[in-house]
Formats: structure tokens, C-alpha cells, sequence
């Protein structure tokens, strides 16, 4: 199942996606309500999708995962980071250069400590795309808070995939139509019970938390005016210009 | 003024101290909705104290400050991370040596971006002591989040102070009774205003955001069984065990 956060003239609401891929909007939180149709159907043409979450409390990224060894945790961004489809990535003032990646993100489904793998599968909502921007000048020098974590650094979409097989997924990042970054998840170097269960050894998570599995190849460096969209196979493509 | 959060039988409220110490309870959260008295009065003795504040977003610290450079902002800290005085900083499984310091925080009034020095004053409710524990070894590799974010690891309290000048103050941690780093707010690097200002430029900060504004002397390694206490002056002392 497909849900999207559609901004409408009474407010942002969640939609179920159908075959046609319309939008059946729902009542309240997925997470928290279920799904109770409220009978509105916006049209995919129509449809103005936001961010299809706003975590509650914290994005927590891995590095690399594509190869590269993963023996911890590596980053958090705050809430105020995300954005949705089609806003800006803002280069901020202060930076000189900004650069993204693309990857695979979990939603967390209930509040959890110390999930075992294979218990993981219980305490996950869904799948969503992520572009993961950084300061490259502030990483460099450790200033993680401020590489990681500024306004507009975490587009998240296009929608949160409720059932979604990820042991084998294409990606790909594309910079102004040319693919840049890509990967099968299959690749992974830790699989998604793996990870979410170490997260869950170190912090409680909670509903609407948002778990970044890494990224293949290198950060891309881009510029104001580029283009940048994520395909992940399953999900869709998450498209955020850089401004 | 100085705030706090008890545990009342109804659940978390907030209370103002009066001149005995005493705690006259509040409708609602003064962030919101300012001081309105109920008339209930809860007795200094037998008050327990919860975090005087669960950030709504994020917690962002600086390190150091007391003489080091501070050229970017070190760190994110989930919220939750956070726990009251007297809860148990809890040494995780998975780690070897948990160290502490002792930061002054600065709690954020209202939703603000772009804040120069001299409008900070506008966006700051109060202040209050904060423990900010870190995992030794995930720090030294860089695995950021873990080494920072591990629940238990930021105790706050034990109340918030709204008016407090913090040009100089005196501060000091002691683990089982020995001071074991100290400093006054007279040797920070960079002042309240300058932090503050720095880090609505990166984020934007909501009510109830918190700020570490950096320790004096190096990380004090702890072990389970030890006493830890931060006392600031005008705010008071800060106890949490480790265990």
C-alpha cells in the first residue's frame, strides 16, 4: 500500500494511493488511526504531495552500507531538516559546498527498546526515499550538527511503501538527468532488521522515526539550479531542486 | 523565575517557585500559554522533580567553549535522550566507558530562524543544568550519534531559570563528592547571544529547542554506582546516579 501527505486547503492529510494512482484521502494518522477512508479522492494529477512524514523525534543515518563497513551509528538530523517533493534544497549562506545521496529510509510503527532482527518487522510502518544533503566543509571538520542537520537537508518521499520486499532494490541518484549514484539493496553490508535493531539497542524509538540504511557511492556535490531525484524501485522517484 | 516539571499524581505539571521553595502549579506549559495559577501548592519536600523539558525538536550542543576554538556546532542529541533529575544515567550494554560533562543549557522560547546576536534575548525562555553523557569509544571512531544520543544520556534540571545573566557564572561537576572540572560562563569563547545566533542559521529552532553551550575541563569517565552532581549558579544542583 501507497500513502502519500497531500497538502490540501483544510490542512496536510494522508492518502492511500489506488491501482489508477489516485489519491483516497484518510482520516487522522496511519500510524496512530489506521486507515478510515473519508471518502475525498484527490486525482494523481492534482495531488500536491509534502513530506510523507514528519519524524517526532529523530532521523538517524548510517554511512556507506553499500560495501563499506558498518560497526555504528553514524549521524542524527532534526525534524526541522525534512522537507517533501519538489522543495528546494536551500544551500545555506554559510556553505560553500553542498552535496547529496540517496537512500532507503524506514518509518518506525510503534515505540520499541531493543527489538531483536527478527522481531523488527513488527515495529516497522513502511519505506520512503531520502535525499541526505551535507555540508561537506563542516563534515570535514566534524561539525556534524550543522553538515547534517540544516533546513531543507532531508527530502523525504515521494510516498511510504506500507509492504515493501527490500532484500533486492534498485537506486538510483540522478543529477540533472545523469545517474550518478546507484545500487541494489541486495548489496547492503547491513541488512534492515540488522540496523533497525542495533538503533533500537541504543535509542527508544518512536512512530514516525525515520531510519536512513546508507547510500551507495559518493556524495555528489551540487549547485544551486541543479536537479537531483531519487528512484528507488518500489517506492517512486523523489525529485527536490537545488536552490 | 525559576520553573520546574513535577510528577503529580494527574501527570507532569509545571510550578513556580515562590521564595520557601515551594512549587504553585500551573495550567498548562508557560512556553504556550504563560503563568496561570491553579492554586494547587506542592511542598519543596515533597516535590519530585521530572525534566524540567522534553524538546519538542532537537538538542544541539557545542564542545568545549570554555577557551577552545568554536567554529561550528559539534552535535545532536534526540529527545529521547533526555531524563530528570535523579534518574539513573544508564551505562548501555554495548558500551565500554561512558564519560560526562557539565553544560549550561539555553531553552528556546518560540519558532525562530535567522536571529541576530542582539534578538536573542527574544527567543530564549529560560536556562537550566545539563549532563551530557557520551560513549567513549563510539565518539573516538565517529559513530556521532551513538557515542551522543543513547537514552539516559542527557539529564536536565533541576528547574528553568527565566531571568538569569550569564556573563558569570560559577559552575562545577563533581562525581561522588570531588569537583572534577569547573569554570565560570565569565571564560566562554563565544557568549550566549553568539551561539544562539550562529544556530538559528543553521536550524530553525522551535519552542522548547535546547542548546549545550560547551563544558569546562575534559570528559570525567563514570562507571555504574557513581554520584554525579552539576551545580550552576542561580539555577542549583543537578544529581543523577549512574547505574
Amino acid at each position: 500500500m501507497k500513502i502519500a501527505r497531500l497538502s490540501l486547503e483544510s490542512g496536510p492529510r494522508f492518502g492511500v494511493a489506488d491501482e489508477t494512482g489516485n489519491y483516497h484521502i484518510i482520516a487522522g494518522d496511519p500510524i496512530y488511526s489506521g486507515i478510515e477512508q473519508t471518502g475525498k479522492v484527490v486525482r494523481e494529477a492534482e495531488a500536491n504531495l509534502v513530506s510523507p512524514m514528519i519524524p517526532r523525534s529523530k532521523v538517524v543515518g548510517v554511512a556507506g552500507n553499500f560495501g563499506q563497513e558498518i560497526d555504528g551509528l553514524a549521524f542524527l538530523k532534526p525534524n526541522t531538516a525534512v522537507v517533501g517533493p519538489d522543495v528546494p534544497i536551500t544551500v545555506p549562506t554559510w556553505s560553500t559546498q553542498v552535496a547529496v545521496a540517496g537512500s532507503l529510509a524506514v518509518i518506525i510503527k510503534r515505540i520499541c527498546k531493543d527489538v531483536e532482527p527478527e522481531q523488527v518487522g513488527e515495529v516497522i510502518f513502511g519505506y520512503t526515499g531520502a535525499i541526505d544533503a551535507t555540508d561537506v566543509a563542516s563534515l570535514k571538520q566534524g561539525w556534524l550538527a550543522e553538515a547534517k542537520g540544516f533546513d531543507t537537508s532531508l527530502p523525504l518521499g515521494p510516498v511510504i511503501e506500507t509492504s515493501l520486499d527490500t532484500t533486492s532494490l534498485e537506486m538510483a541518484l540522478e543529477v540533472n538527468g545523469e545517474v550518478r549514484a546507484s545500487g541494489n539493496t541486495v548489496d547492503f553490508t547491513r541488512s534492515v532488521p540488522e540496523i533497525v535493531s542495533r538503533m533500537s539497542k541504543v535509542f527508544t524509538l518512536l512512530p514516525g522515526d525515520v531510519i536512513l540504511l546508507g547510500h551507495p557511492g559518493e556524495l555528489v556535490p551540487v549547485e544551486a539550479g541543479d536537479d537531483v531525484r531519487l528512484t528507488i524501485e518500489g517506492i517512486g522517484t523523489l525529485r527536490n531542486p537545488v536552490a
